[in-house]
């Protein structure tokens, strides 16, 4: 391989960078992979992270040492994220989303990869402090966006399941009581998913009373893991909440199906 | 905003193209952003399209005219897809794995980004030239790897349902039989969730017989949707086939439970 011109080697290792959120990249690395000095590569690195920063993408995190090396942390301008809420927002204050039983119809939103991006670019922002192991959820609808979050903060994705199947090894099941329904329902995890002591954070589409979050938060007592923190896309009004600490990106204000009328509004994210 | 250099430009118009595959940029959308001439963002296009290209990372692609622009299709070198399903393979290829019927644990795999994020950019690559509206699959294990593929190609995932939700409104549902078990299940997906024509490419992670597939492609019918490919992560030997044409990453060459014994092996898809 000839030698790499910055304009090219510039393009290249942001490509690199942004795809690896997280993952500790050695200058050697690059180094050898453009032929060119660690002087020059830290300039290019010092290029890339000051337009991240500057719009509020993200930044690059240089560790020194042996073991060190450069490393991409995303995020997103509180401009960018706000108008990304805000959008949510008004998409779900539409009224033909009603469902009976007061619920509201998300599959299409949960379906978009640009929204699930940035949602998951978002909770990123959230939660970049806490040392997360593993990004835990629920079937169905909590998946993409536990996978849009776990992306970009390269951790692995484990999800509960109400029914288990044989393709999940011996597992382990908790009761659960659905908030909203009063239902009774088991929740299981796959023993093999979660090593002891994983630090956990848990998100999920849509929380009310937050039975199926306290149903995770059970699961995890039981593999002695330890949450450190939740998200959730949208929270409705609840007489009671089983789960104290949460972040929502969204909250039903309003809602009265018999006048088909719904508010949704920021939720405590940005708060 | 003052005027950017180069170097500056380079970095911010390679994230930017490289976050939103498939999406139409306007040149002067950049030309403003960076207060720059059309003839400037031409170059640096030029540039980012040699250094994606000479890697195998994909291309950009220009569109003359007024509504015309740039996007980025992403791709992946035949070596490193090679190289993916090779460590996928000798992954699958662990005796642990083998579950009670003959069944391979994968909620491992299934749950790391970066894996996913490679699948993802394989099946973007094997489909680029299909006419792709939406990626369907089934819940619960196919939904990553689907949602990888989408946002390569930039398409909505909609999710087929075991057991429907009052969620999902409105469902149309069919009836399948799984190939393996023999047993009956039924198949539902939301009403509102794909619109009458659409092209789809079916993701799911497994496939034996292909009833689950069989299943979806018979949703599709009443949707009078059109099935423009099928894409699994593994397959395994199956007496009857109940889906003709789809493409495998990788395949159950062989397997023995009583031997603890298993083999996978490349699939169809680079054959």
């Amino acid at each position: 391989m000839e030698k790499w011109k910055r304009s090219a080697r510039l393009v290249d290792i942001t490509r690199h960078l942004l795809t690896q959120p997280y993952r500790l990249i050695p200058l050697t690395t690059f180094a050898e992979q453009y032929q060119a000095a660690k002087s020059s590569i830290s300039e290019d690195l010092d290029i890339i992270h000051e337009v991240l920063e500057a719009e509020g993408n993200g930044k690059l995190e240089t560790v020194a040492g042996a073991a060190g090396g450069v490393r991409y942390i995303p995020s997103i301008s509180n401009d960018n994220a706000l108008q990304v809420i805000g959008r949510l927002c008004e998409k779900l204050s539409n009224p033909e989303r009603i469902l009976p039983g007061g619920f509201l119809y998300m599959s299409d939103l949960l379906g978009d990869p640009t929204l699930l991006d940035d949602i998951g670019r978002i909770f990123a922002k959230v939660f970049a402090e806490k040392p997360v192991d593993v990004v835990m959820t629920v079937e169905t609808k909590g998946i993409p966006i536990a996978y849009a979050t776990a992306s970009y903060l390269r951790a692995p994705v484990v999800i509960a399941r109400y029914d288990y199947r044989v393709t999940e090894g011996s597992v382990v099941t908790v009761n659960t009581v659905s908030g909203s329904s009063r239902r009774m329902q088991q929740l299981s995890l796959s023993k093999r998913s979660l090593p002891e002591g994983s630090r956990v954070l848990i998100i999920d589409d849509f929380m009310k009373a937050g039975g199926t979050v306290r149903g995770m938060m059970d699961l995890l007592t039981e593999f002695k893991a330890e949450v450190v923190g939740v998200g959730v896309m949208l929270e409705a009004p609840a007489e009671e909440r089983l789960v104290e600490e949460y972040v929502s990106l969204a909250q039903v204000a309003a809602i009265d199906v018999k006048e088909k009328m719904v508010r949704v509004e920021t939720g405590n994210a940005f708060h």
